[in-house]
């Protein structure tokens, strides 16, 4: 069995949406040797920091919450594709080469994997690829990007998946991991009542 | 394939250890339906909340951290031993009758699974125990309680399992889990320099 870890570090100079200050993790150590015989830390964490899952009530009024996700589309085969090429947003075009079926589980690997900083024109799912996803019955889709859209003033993209109950995956540092078919864990914290939660993902080698 | 959930749901009213209010989570909505189009919101999690996984720096001065957990300690077969007669502590004599190998990741059902508040009496893993896994070389150990020990000033049950590298789980959840062999995943939030991370934990039936 070979792993991959999938996810991004989570520290307080990390890569944040927008570079948001507020949307930084805060980690504070409560207790160390130089206090005691234990080490002991608390983090406060933005639901959407790094790599994590969104459910429905992100951005569905009255949508479900991550503690209800269905764990069978977190923990399932899946397909990565490799769109390192495209430039803006990935279009009907890009993946039209590719098989995609019902229950399939659609991991993106795009130029976003290599940024070193936050990319304001990172690549994102066009709405017409995440209605096509939504139509063919998708499990799940995840991308190495903080957003699966941007500059959607009404949230087409998310709302096409998190609408149709597709596990919505971002965040995903995928810079080594070549196309081809994996097994993929993504457990999200089972955080009560939120809409979305930290996740850590791997994929196994099949 | 069955997915059987062992994470404990992170809320602000969860049982928290010796229920000190400083470890209680801390959720915060800072955007809903009511201000905008989107829900958002962010947590305040002390590392050892619900299930979680603790990294050796949180009882060894200088250890190792939870960003460098060996993913293949957290995603692994495991022996599920049903210890729920037991009162205090685990002994020996608890495990006397099972066949506990090198590699094995074992993990402990309690009575610890059926409380419903804190409890100062809570049952861990002796000293004698916790030496002899070590000795053993086992991968790792869970359990059903927010610490493998108690009412020990020098740790040493979380010392004779983390100085030697066993991945220790804790806070599961097993109520419903039969005793028996499992595929586990236990994967904790990849946190830089933290002494341990909070985990969604399930266990797949083999």
């Amino acid at each position: 069995m070979k792993i991959h870890d999938i996810s991004t570090l989570i520290h307080p100079d990390m890569i944040v949406y927008k570079n948001k200050q507020d949307k930084k993790p805060v980690i504070t150590v409560v207790n160390d040797y130089s206090k005691g015989t234990s080490y002991e830390s608390r983090a406060l964490l933005d639901m959407h920091v790094g790599t994590h899952m969104d459910a429905p009530l992100h951005m569905v009024e009255g949508g479900s919450t991550i503690d209800k996700q269905d764990l069978y589309k977190c923990v399932t085969d899946c397909k990565v594709f490799d769109l390192s090429h495209v430039d803006e947003k990935i279009k009907m075009e890009d993946i039209e080469k590719y098989e995609i079926n019902e229950g399939d589980f659609i991991i993106f690997k795009t130029r976003n994997s290599f940024s070193t900083e936050f990319d304001f024109k990172f690549v994102f799912i066009s709405i017409e690829v995440a209605e096509f996803l939504s139509k063919r019955k998708i499990k799940g889709v995840g991308i190495d990007a903080l957003s699966v859209e941007r500059d959607q003033p009404n949230h087409e993209t998310h709302d096409a998946l998190l609408r149709n109950e597709i596990a919505v995956l971002e965040g995903l540092s995928l810079k080594d991991i070549k196309e081809g078919e994996y097994f993929l864990i993504s457990l999200p914290l089972k955080i009560k009542g939120a809409e979305g939660a930290p996740c850590r993902a791997i994929l196994i080698e099949k």
